[in-house]
């Protein structure tokens, strides 16, 4: 595909139709390879005119969410430098999973999984994750070099780069819902996972997925979902450029790991804070042990949400379930 | 090997020898099959002399460290009643890894993988973790149902556990050196390594990985270790009986971990305290931003060590290497 994607390139800046001579004397290839990979370019959605007179023309571009398009955007440092993308997966996790099984994930930190689908994408707790076509579904393969207890930091800092990036995109007021929801008014709209493989002092490997209901008819995520959701498309009114908010969310991301990365947490947990729908609500927090409600104090860098419980007694949540009631 | 053990049995039972015939009415098997068996159980190591005119009569107990031998004074519930037998592998943690990728672990809970040497064995932090034969070269699959911030509380039972088992049955002083080491006197015995698979609120598993310098010479550790090392044969003057050890570390370990499902975390930290060499120690902390000293005056929930630092402030360590100084 790679040379396909040097046909694209030339035809992206080209102001009319190009000849297939033209293009091919450029690439040094033959004016059949040069067919073959606008039948390349075609096959992933991009709209290319092709006429024996004029040559080839670019008339819209691929509405998938490819590397390409993810890179012409991108201005990150390391993440999302290197990508794989896939048509229709299983779960981006479960290929971050084996990537980091099989390989030095040292040497992976910073990839991005994406795929246009999931065909068994999984939520917290194991609990079904709906994917289909439309939204934005990437795994992060992270190496950090934190304490383990400090992990969840990195999940704070995903929350914040969703919520910033949906709101420079789209001027919409995401907000995010501990434990690691965001939300626009009182519908969810995104949602990540963290996983974790470690010893005491050392993370083998930390896996972030980030599923984004981008451009999807909330009809399609309601049947299987609790509680009201929405998409971005929806709150817009029209289909959204999900490369150029991918890019964007990367380089937000980006910057608040480096700022854990340098033990920077109070500057994440502020912006958190700020974010945050949940602070200073009265919330109903359901754990594996029990069920309680209080008012939500604070959060700490440990990624634990502060209750001050009903009763009048102080507690700290690191996990759970979280209803604002 | 089944059968080959309970011909092991009726050996065992016996108050002489017993002949082949005996034998084979007994277990219903031809006295060719009980000859195979004989030999398999020789292979292993049991010494079982055969005379023509007397019988088989079992004239001394394999030393490997046998899951049936284990078995014979296992005192537990769950841990230790599936157990998986290697006499080399590189390493046990892998073999436990490698299983829980493949099945679900909560099937596995409480499976011990035993090797006699580990040809590849990891202590913390990536380092090698010299293995010989002689040694109690093991590690345990649990799924436990506790917040994903407490899961050190596994290696504190652990090593309480560990330290409990050779005060038991060996009468020696034996202490838990912070984070997840024994020693006897100012040498290192044994050690434990947790790892983790796990999201924010559901550990999908871990594994404790449990070495013992049990019948081991010094010197056979000493060139790669740093520090003293001893074992527990070359404390007490001769050879111990390893699948007793193990069985009774089984059985003090079960206990305390059932008190952390319980959420009796107290229990096992009061006792984890009073085992210690570290607390009321001045140590040298070295974590991976920084070293500082100081006096270790606590350990909290979490496993982490609280230190008064020769500056006066007090601060809260996860994880690192400690030195008593």
């Amino acid at each position: 595909m790679e040379a396909a994607f040097r046909v694209l390139e030339i035809l992206e800046n080209a102001d009319g139709p190009m000849s297939g001579e033209y293009i091919s004397n450029e690439l040094s290839i033959s004016r059949s390879a040069v067919w073959k990979h606008v039948k390349e370019l075609q096959a992933i959605g991009y709209d290319i005119s092709a006429s024996q007179s004029e040559g080839y023309r670019l008339t819209k571009k691929s509405n998938r969410l490819l590397p390409y398009e993810v890179h012409k955007n991108l201005r990150t440092t390391v993440f999302g430098k290197k990508m794989r993308y896939f048509e229709s997966t299983p779960s981006t996790i479960a290929v971050a999973k084996e990537m980091c099984g099989s390989e030095d994930p040292a040497k992976l930190h910073g990839m991005v999984i994406i795929a246009e689908e999931q065909t068994g994408g999984v939520g917290r707790m194991g609990r079904v994750w709906v994917s289909p076509t439309g939204g934005i579904w990437i795994t992060i393969i992270l190496k950090p070099r934190i304490p383990v207890d400090h992990v969840f930091m990195v999940t704070m800092a995903g929350a914040v780069a969703v919520a910033r990036a949906i709101r420079k995109e789209f001027d919409l007021g995401a907000l995010i819902k501990w434990p690691n929801d965001i939300y626009i008014g009182d519908k969810k709209v995104a949602g990540l996972l963290l996983e974790l493989s470690a010893e005491a002092d050392n993370i083998h490997y930390c896996i972030l997925g980030i599923g984004v209901d981008a451009n999807i008819s909330p009809h399609e995520l309601t049947s299987s979902v609790t509680g009201s959701v929405t998409s971005i498309s929806a709150e817009v009114g029209h289909d959204v450029d999900r490369a150029s908010l991918l890019a964007r969310l990367l380089k937000e991301f980006e910057s608040r790991y480096n700022l854990i990365e340098s033990q920077e947490y109070d500057t994440v947990i502020r912006e958190w804070k700020s974010l945050s729908c949940t602070i200073d609500q009265h919330v109903r927090i359901s754990t594996l042990k029990n069920t309680f409600e209080g008012v939500a104090i604070d959060i700490d860098e440990f990624g634990a949400l502060i209750i001050r419980k009903d009763d009048g007694r102080v507690e700290r949540v690191i996990a759970g379930d979280c209803a604002h009631t």
